[in-house]
């Protein structure tokens, strides 16, 4: 039986804020709009359909995922416009991903003659190529190609192949190093130009810089994924408000052994150990002077004021670090609106690993 | 379609060697029978009905679970006697219990009258009373009563509820911490006694020192979990050795962006973020210098020697850090033997919050 308001939520639950959400999707969709790019949300942080569609419904010109499961999970919800910026490699993979080409507007990237390679072995038809972009390390330290030349090199391979399509050029910028990353991009595709290659789509992403000016003369879109939910990591970088936020992990306080020591029935396998360079494990909302000190899987000690009234048996809202890999470790979440708990969500993309 | 061989195993996926795993159960149960007590193994590394068995039918009395979902799921795979070190609050959790008890022998923890005003209130049946120990802080600063005499005085509303009866105390040592711990128990147990209550169970965990010399006059049960499977910090902690480890994630190279630098399938959505107080995220078996140095969701930062032969589309075992929450995060396991896939299995208990 659904719970009809969160005071009946068991615990350890996940309480989303759908007006929250809502005005999240409305806001960055309005500032894509006004700087003139376009926006491509990740369904990584919330990883529903529901949101998803949402997202499409308030002008995102289609979605990211990571995976194949992932955007498998999508399609079969009704999405029709998938970008999964990824190498995408093996037959098993290649093979699911030509399957959902057939249904769907599908693209991907590559960093290596591999890729590419196993992308043109799989999709062969000239009626129906895959979009590839090419990926960038602009900074990030992570996947990419190291230089605007090779960008070019592998764009040209991309291009030569039959059912492949060379589609632009795609980044995850280092923090903060958007700057560098969009010079990084203007230069390659000047270079794609130089060489009769055209960039439909540079795409580039991350919430915490969502706000910035990005230049839109080299950016066409963006995919921000957090922003959607919001945490206590996009609040410390200054990319929103507490208000802003509409995810919350509830908690029932199970214990006060000591004065100044209380545990939830939240640990690392409700919160993940996700610090992101912060202190502490969360933030407890409403409590003063409480702050998760510490986790196991199944605690998390709280350490509090001696005269704070928290007692065993209360429920809490955590305010998570990162709320990205907390959505993927529960089988559903509570939609709510104020205190009304509106409906309970499968986490329909939740550990698509492959 | 089941993969026949490890080289045929889509990644990321966690690979078990059933062999290795069965040689960890056989030596920790000749261990706990040598030194004269009971072994009753906690669920929360491997999660499934399979190991479960393989535990009891070696000789231990029963399984520790952490959440009551944990034990619906080994109940109706068959487990007969199921332990649950932790306080359980509310309605629906209660109703749950009181159900699951109908069916089998149950055994709960409790550190506060709250706690134990709900299971009085929730059992009351005389001839089908619920085993409730009494959990004990002694020095792992998580829950727990925080005196022997705070043992005793919980312990004697605990054996006049009419539907509960006294069942001993619990605890969970402080790492490198159970001699003070088995001087507490022994000093509880014996001021328990001395007030007329008998400590049917007193019980004891933690896989890193389950191999130093218990005080049987005192502990009469022993929780270890992840001895199963073992993992990097039990071997660092020298619970085991490399050759004990039953549990590795499969990962793809997915990018050689640099000629130090890979970039694998498996990020904190496979191999969480759990440090330990170790360095780097896992341990690369088999491939020289390798270390992995830095982890976003997706992808895994592997840092190389200039002479690495290491591929894209190569597929390297990784030594996680933590195993238990890594197992948490995949819907099925790879059973393996040798190189052969005997078996893919459901984790069956995975993701159970509540």
């Amino acid at each position: 039986m659904r719970p009809q308001t969160v005071h009946d939520v068991d615990t350890p639950a996940v309480l989303i804020d759908v007006d929250v959400a809502a005005r999240n999707i409305a806001r960055a969709q309005a500032h894509a709009d006004a700087i003139g790019i376009k926006l491509r949300p990740h369904i990584k942080t919330h990883k529903l359909p529901f949101f998803a569609r949402q997202q499409v419904a308030a002008g995102a010109v289609g979605i990211t995922c990571q995976k194949v499961g992932e955007a498998e999970v999508m399609a079969n919800a009704g999405l029709t416009d998938i970008f999964i910026p990824y190498n995408i490699l093996g037959r098993s993979k290649l093979d699911r991903l030509h399957a959902l080409h057939m249904r769907m507007s599908l693209s991907v990237s590559a960093d290596s003659e591999t890729t590419v390679r196993g992308y043109a072995a799989a999709f062969t038809d000239p009626d129906r190529r895959l979009k590839v972009l090419v990926e960038c390390d602009t900074g990030g330290g992570r996947v990419g190609v190291q230089s605007p030349e090779d960008a070019l090199r592998l764009a040209q391979v991309i291009a030569g192949a039959p059912g492949l399509r060379f589609g632009g050029l795609m980044t995850f910028p280092a923090a903060g190093g958007h700057e560098v990353a969009e010079a990084w991009l203007r230069s390659a595709r000047d270079l794609l130009l130089a060489n009769g290659l055209d960039c439909e789509t540079v795409t580039t992403g991350g919430t915490p810089d969502m706000w910035r000016p990005v230049d839109a003369s080299v950016v066409s879109e963006y995919r921000p994924g957090t922003y959607v939910y919001m945490d206590r990591y996009q609040v410390e970088k200054g990319a929103g408000k507490l208000e802003d936020c509409a995810a919350f992990v509830l908690a029932t306080v199970v214990s006060r052994p000591t004065a100044t020591r209380a545990i939830l029935d939240a640990g690392s396998k409700s919160l993940t150990s996700d610090l992101l360079g912060l202190q502490d494990h969360g933030e407890l909302i409403g409590v003063p002077g409480a702050r998760i000190v510490g986790l196991s899987e199944e605690h998390g000690v709280v350490s509090l004021p001696a005269d704070s009234q928290l007692e065993v048996g209360d429920k809490v809202r955590v305010l998570v670090n990162h709320i990205c890999p907390v959505i993927n470790l529960f089988d559903e979440v509570h939609l709510i609106s104020g205190e009304a708990v509106v409906d309970v969500l499968p986490v329909a993309a939740r550990g698509k690993l492959r």
